[in-house]
């Protein structure tokens, strides 16, 4: 196991202390929150799970936790989500694993939102990582083009084959090389004023703990 | 034939001033559009489509109307559609037929863009016609909840089955029943901002010119 891992198990075991049985929690997307899975399973937690994508509701369903669908809960009492990127302000980049969407409808939906990752993932400022845009196939080419102009580099996502990921409801992603990214707020409003993007992976004023897995553990709580 | 269709065909056949020989024309989908491909077919005019909905692309297959992908072309001339509601300042409403968001991208990547309607279309201001939003199925009752606490009365709309309308794209269409639409920039900024909306049925500063079918016929023009 690398030592990123070590640090993502660190994060994932002390995420647990904001979980009770009978909780209804939304979980996430990703190898952080994988690790997460396999502890609640492990500790036999009594929750009701809902989920983020697919594929956590497939290991979910491996791993015996019961998961149900978001319209069928009234609420949600807290989500545990990973991130590629955390800045100072716990804002944060999300959607390397193409969830973003159902990420974001859940952590709108919860109380709490709860995000897992390794040391790696804080930085000052956004867009090291590449920012995520899940867009609609249909004029994607002109959408791209559109990006170019405006000096973003987009680079439309392809799977193993060669062909564009298909999210899970239906899209392709296109990410943004940006570097540094100035004004994360501004940004957004640019992008969802965009005909043809569905949603983005900036998630701003979302994260209200960030757990830092690292040689130690480190937590940022947003002050309400 | 109905006054209503009389008035339609009126607005259908204004716009083919509007159509060279060689140009690529975007067109949009519904009854008045229907119209105007029955002419475009009947002139033999030497056009390249782009289609907004695969009813228009089966249309003008049937037609002999050679249709295109956006992103085929590097431009689309102009754009002729029709629209559920018309202001004042040839803001609109679409989406009754359920093709808004492929509408949308046509319209937003065509260097004019006519509307064709008949005379019950035009309102001083919008929001008797219900208000389109294409929807991500996930969470849709989630969202709904939330229009319904902003006192926007949004109804799922249903086929003749009783099943979610499925658009092209793959998403469903809530109608929010508004009867006035005091401040249609600021309401498209809010639904935008909206996490589980694709897109809205609010078409601002997009039609260059509107033709009003009626007992005569009737043009609007936005200086640029």
């Amino acid at each position: 196991m690398t030592k990123q891992d070590l640090f993502k198990q660190k994060a994932a075991r002390a995420a647990l202390d904001y979980i009770k049985d009978g909780m209804i929690v939304g979980l996430g997307t990703g190898s952080t929150v994988s690790f997460l899975l396999d502890y609640i399973s492990e500790k036999e937690l009594d929750i009701t799970g809902v989920t983020t994508s697919k594929d956590t509701s497939r290991k979910c369903r491996a791993l015996g936790i019961r998961v149900v669908d978001i319209d069928m809960v009234d609420h949600i009492d807290v989500t545990i989500d990973g991130a590629d990127e955390v800045d100072a302000y716990m804002n944060g980049i999300k959607g390397g694993g193409a969830a973003l969407l159902m990420e974001k409808i859940v952590a709108n939906n919860s109380k709490t939102n709860i995000w897992i990752v390794d040391e790696t993932k804080v930085h000052s400022v956004l867009g090291s990582f590449p920012l995520p845009i899940e867009i609609i196939s249909y004029g994607s080419g002109k959408l791209i083009q559109n990006f170019e102009e405006k000096g973003y580099h987009p680079v439309l996502r392809l799977d193993n084959a060669g062909n564009p990921v298909v999210t899970d409801t239906g899209h392709n992603i296109i990410d943004l090389n940006l570097h540094y990214i100035d004004n994360p707020q501004e940004l957004a409003e640019y992008l969802e004023s965009q005909v043809g993007v569905v949603e983005h992976g900036l998630f701003i004023n979302i994260a209200d703990v960030v757990i830092i897995g690292g040689e130690q553990i480190v937590t940022h709580n947003r002050k309400q």
